[in-house]
């Protein structure tokens, strides 16, 4: 990120804004793979539900982000963005966005500090005063905005116990400073922020589990709705999004041979799922890891080898993470695995691999290409970390593809709509949408790819108690 | 039956019981392939938490079901049983238990009359005094048995309106006849058993949508455990344990070769999961019907195509009901099905397919082996029905495996031990196990194939907020 | 096999005529399933190009079998048969075919004398003198016929060295002693019958291999049709064959789960191959052993664990042995496997397992049911032995569908039909059916099945060098 | 490919010298993944069997083909390479190989004006004198070096009807201009060429085809090795190759969702085999599209829906041609197509699709990005094309990976050494390398992905009448 375009008098930092139309290209072609959110446009087409609602957006700056950011603005939203990953960012899909004249902040490749950065400027709508409003609605992938919100406002509440602390990472360290400075730059800004904060919508089960925590706590500032566990979200994005996501990634990053390669899957949850299946389906020996004793038995049952992640050192030949925990590869992992081992994250955070703990470890570090780094042990062996431990999905290929995302940001879109709608009816707690708009979710994507659904008499639905036109499923309904 | 062996002087109606060695070969290794009940067996041998409780089951009388049968007898509990479907029994399994002196009612190929008698007769704990105590608590399977006593207790409190209404099916006539010969036999039988009753676990979708809906109406009589919804019973027996049994089923009954035929599966559940899956994996071509848009989405996403009965009329070989659900498959279907298509239930009950309707449409009915009746319809064109309607796994083949059905019938040990537990503590509302007991049952069967799980840092149990011992995940957790 | 059933005075040995009935039901079901050989039917009815040829057949006495035997005599052969293996009998065929005055020499359960002598009355075609004339045209299976003739041939052209020499098994002697009884008997006879004989036509890899190895050592006495190694014979029933009925033998056997269990596929050729894929499909986990790197690299392309049968030892569940080969697993592996490991074959002969030394190596023998057998071992552990280590599909279910044999089984006949056609000009070698009949009869079979071929314009076979009618590939086309 | 560069002073034509350290770094990896070559290099270090040999390649240049090129320059061999495809190079592998010395012209994205000038560049090995000897030895793919040599030298033998004749294709006329103008400049090269060349092996499916139509014509000049059909070849890069290229190359492309989408795959050889399984796992469903009834069975047996691509046109979403036929895709056909459809070809040839009908049609193209144009027909329909019809996995993807091509490279390499050492033994025939060369590649390959082979004891070598070291099967084997 040169200094010139940092300080360019548009409301937006992006890499190139000439790659609009490349951007537009794309974005076209993506229109035709997200049908959900595409009927929703024309269904609030008119009634623009979210009209001048302020909404700050925290995800991931794709071509599929950019359909959904059009799709807020299209039912009325007033729009910012970031990125929530520092090497998410298709910067043709930043242009194409920039270019409309919604302000974006996100570039492939920022450091930490510029992305932290670039969520204040994605939380900051000038008040034409000079100042600076807040966001009335959030849509966060992860938590940072929210994190950012709740840590900020904390402080102007006077607790100073966290900014002061020791910090266990760099980025910690990074959002520290970014308060500190906020404080002096922007005084009372995180409580007028919260006077206005509507909820907060969050896409990831690591983003959600936050939320619970805070929630527990009795900290949760705003209604939150839980989008990650809408099942046209979960079962969906995490599983068939990864399913077809990890390979590519893996693929444009090393351009290996999976078949009859031994890869290791960290965690076989709805993520672990897809990617272990997918890397069967190329002729890879799959190793699954697991703490729980469940998901364990379901990749037992899928005829996955569960076993532990020292019993595959030295003839793993790809370990990918998706657990969502730390430290789940450690250094001494990693010294110890095959030469030329593959090491990458589809989780969430870097931090299920001790990436600081390899940089700072002695072991030579040789960029091969962007996001795609060997890294030489002073044994001989040497490893390929991807993305540099972040998503490996997103860092080294295009993330997942429109179609399942559709899903996933038609229910991020329902939840901005529900939010605003109960902003008076809601209280600070985590909320996930009901069951009929799941379904209805589902049904948006059945016409594009050719499903004719089965409709019940009236005779059935009474005989099963369900209405003809749903919703058909207990709440406990595991699908 | 003969008559000869319903008068005979054991408390137990089974087909033969010079069955019962070879029954005990096959327990023995079936125990081998049941390590969650082998391991309760062990853990409760001592403290017998169900000492001297009356245990009355309905559910398959098969091998696994002796299992568990001994299993409740070891930790102390008075059974008496009988099988849940005309079917599913395995006669040389009967023989066994019956041998050892557990009264068991249940031989494959009951008429209808001598099923609900066989209930019966497994309600009926002698009192010594030549009269009859009921069941302090009931394993159930489709929930018959807590019909029956519902029903029963019902008629007893003055409401005659149901015993005395016109019939939709034979089998419901069956039943209020049964229950008018008990209110003339044995009167206020049914007040007596209910002030026994402590509850009930049941082992299927459908009996526990009863068991919501008596609930709901504020109908139920005792405090119910819902097996069905632990994870480790409706992901896996369903899903597994079709997955293996529905082949099983259709191998044994036609020989068939499934590469290249056109497999239409009735629903996409957990059951039509694992037939669809089952049934591709053998090469055939599968089509999936659904009402539930997200289901439907699940299966287009796994790549079969998602379409409607009629859309397959002509072109489909097989066909499988899966839903739970009735008249999934009509007489009119059938009369325009392909030539020599094949038609069965894995459901529950028989009414899935117009069964009633076939019999009585004046096709031609050909027996060419038990459990395989070919009807010949005016056209020339014939079907094959397998199990009558019935389940096509236990009509056909001997259900679902040792190994998975140790999960469900391990939930069923706990449920039974928590309900007397709880007796006092419980009312009269639908229960699920709690998710700890749900890991602990995952966690019995991992050794035996060799999964070697992962355990929690301290730091990392910390870091994702659950005790490294578990539960692991929320409740709305999806698996 | 009673001494009045042997001595009946029809011309056939069977188990039971009056299973005549059942086992036509059976045939008139496979029959649909059996496009191959009713086009064929249809094709030759009015030529016959067999009339009157006296045909042996010596090939598994199934109800697929019995639409060969009566293919064969629509187009007028004068046929006699008996199976190919003890144990692969289907005892209601062997009836069908019997009671509509086919001679017919097969049992399930025949000892080892039993099925020489069934061998040698299929034969012997009566001559109307008291004696008996030889076959013109052989069926054969495994080359058990082809062995006897040239066996008693080279006898009585006096080299009585084999028949004296020490047998390897107890097979070989029962072999040896009746080619001595069958010298005194009829003095002459396979001199007469090799005067006949005009050619044999085989189903197997071993029974091809063996007639090679004649063929190279200049012995061989006939023209031979190497049935096996038409595309639409190994590529089919070896693989997708085994597929279907490796774990319908199983089940039928244990009811084994075998989802999460380690399975041991010892070879992966085309029966391999399906094995693998069928053992996978459930949810086991595979590992391949291969003696050659090419189908051992195809294995790993797979995904499978290419390992030996040593380092499966304690870990396997399943053992399957496919290789054509002996002492695959000796006794000293069976010693050394987990407890309750089950042991199967589905190659060719029972010698691929060392089960003669398993009987005599002190194990404890307890038969569970009909070919299923447990040993258990001094040091306590146990293995479960199927079908006495003859093929498993064959002798614990009911061998390879209709639909598949119908593709072999077209070979066999139109090569019965070539042999007759070419007697005069073909020579004592080995013949494989021309490429055009091979595509014929996957022609025959795939309009049972919805295929839709696409058809060359003149210009693309022109352009591809082929005719538009076929044949497409070059000989040395691999599939 | 701007002017200055054509013109350089270095023998080598590429896009940009600088990218040969990213080049480097990658053949590094490479070489890792790719054990038969490196193995090759060990062995024969010393003797350097091609010593002094003046060896032109015609194959992608890509990594892999950069370490197949560093290994013939190992074993001694001089060598100058073309790519055998417009759009194949990689230019970093390029600028690898030119920086070392080797003469190599290619760069992605060619004129074919500029690709049969590179093709004569490779030809061409200064004599020192200003003039240009031929090769002794010719790697081809697809025989675009076989075809120019047959045609130059035609011409100068005096038959000048071909390059006279009237061209079906705009890349018919380049060659023929091409030769016009040796025909000026280098009056006789053609004929030196020849004198001095030894021989050719060739890669592909398509043009081991042409060396036949040659062989049978009597017109070949060389001997001929047919790589293509080395068991380690055809069964492995053109099925796992292409498993592992083809959705690679969709993904770069298009970012496209491949579950549930209709793919259509034209051909069920080897390529489309990996295609169609590729397509599948990814939960697409597919469509087989075939001319060979043998090869339709096969897809059917797999579960595959076969039928023409005209009962696709309006529901197909994806179609991939793999046929080796001209025309397969019509303009008809991309005209009646659904919406948005996206066309490939992973077969040989541009012409597998009308892509010349297609440019002149009257479509409104446009470049949506490299590699990937948008084609609007006048009722609003559009299609996507991909590598403009040419190999999408090399022209949108990197091509097949490392550790398939190292065994194909090994059969090239191994076929090079052998026609060198047998060039006066072999006539100009075509030649496949024996059995145990072909056993040899794939043994080279096991221990890189962990494979244990187990090794047959002398008996059982003897039973099977094969040597223990092998090779093991007959050659009409098909694996």
């Amino acid at each position: 990120m040169n200094a010139a375009l940092k300080e360019n008098s548009h409301d937006y930092k992006i890499r190139d804004i000439s790659l609009a139309d490349f951007g537009r290209k794309e974005l076209d072609i993506a229109e035709h793979e997200m049908p959900g959110l595409m009927s929703i446009r024309r269904k609030y087409a008119a009634a623009k539900p979210l009209q001048g609602v302020r909404v700050t957006g925290s995800l991931h700056m794709t071509i599929q982000t950019a359909v959904l950011i059009e799709t807020l603005k299209d039912i009325g939203a007033d729009v910012r963005w970031a990125s929530c990953n520092i090497f998410s960012t298709q910067d043709h899909a930043a242009a194409a966005i920039a270019a409309t004249g919604t302000p974006v902040f996100a570039w492939k490749g920022e450091t930490l500090e510029e992305y932290w950065d670039c969520t204040l400027d994605a939380l900051s709508f000038p008040d034409g005063k000079g100042g600076f409003l807040g966001p009335q609605l959030v849509v966060d992938d992860g938590g940072d905005v929210t994190l950012l919100i709740h840590k900020g406002y904390e402080l102007e509440k006077g607790d100073e116990s966290w900014v002061n602390s020791a910090s266990g990472s760099h980025e910690e360290q990074v959002i520290k400073n970014l308060l500190k400075r906020v404080a002096k730059e922007r005084p009372g800004y995180w409580t007028r922020v919260v006077a206005d904060w509507k909820g907060v919508s969050e896409e990831t089960t690591t983003g959600v589990h936050r939320l619970y925590q805070l929630a527990e706590a009795g900290k949760l500032l705003v209604p939150a709705i839980n989008v990650n566990d809408s099942v046209t979200k979960s079962k969906f994005d995490n599983l068939y999004g990864c399913r077809e996501s990890l390979a590519d990634g893996l693929k444009r990053a090393m351009d290996v041979m999976l078949a009859g390669k031994l890869a290791v899957v960290c965690g076989y949850g709805d993520v672990g799922k897809g990617c272990a299946h997918s890397l069967r389906a190329y002729g890879a020996r799959v190793v699954v890891t697991e703490i729980d004793p469940i998901n364990a038995l379901q990749a037992a049952m899928e005829g996955f080898e569960v076993n532990t992640v020292e019993s595959t050192l030295g003839r793993g030949d790809i370990y990918v993470t998706t657990t969502g925990n730390k430290d789940v590869l450690t250094l001494a992992h990693m010294q110890a695995m095959k030469d030329q081992a593959i090491v990458c994250n589809i989780g969430h955070f870097d931090n299920e691999i001790q990436v600081d703990a390899l940089n700072t470890s002695g072991a030579e570090r040789l960029n091969i290409k962007p996001q795609v780094d060997k890294y030489t042990f002073k044994n001989g062996n040497a490893i390929f970390l991807l993305a540099e431990g972040r998503l490996v999905n997103l860092g080294c290929a295009t993330g997942h593809p429109s179609f399942v995302m559709s899903n996933s940001f038609s229910n991020q879109t329902l939840a901005q709509i529900d939010l605003w709608a109960n902003k008076d009816a809601y209280s600070a707690k985590v909320y996930i949408l009901p069951k009929k708009l799941d379904e209805e979710v589902a049904r948006l994507h059945l016409e594009k790819i050719g499903v004719k659904l089965t409709t019940l008499s009236t005779e059935q639905a009474a005989y099963l108690g369900v209405p003809v036109e749903g919703p058909y499923k207990p709440d406990h309904y595991r699908y």
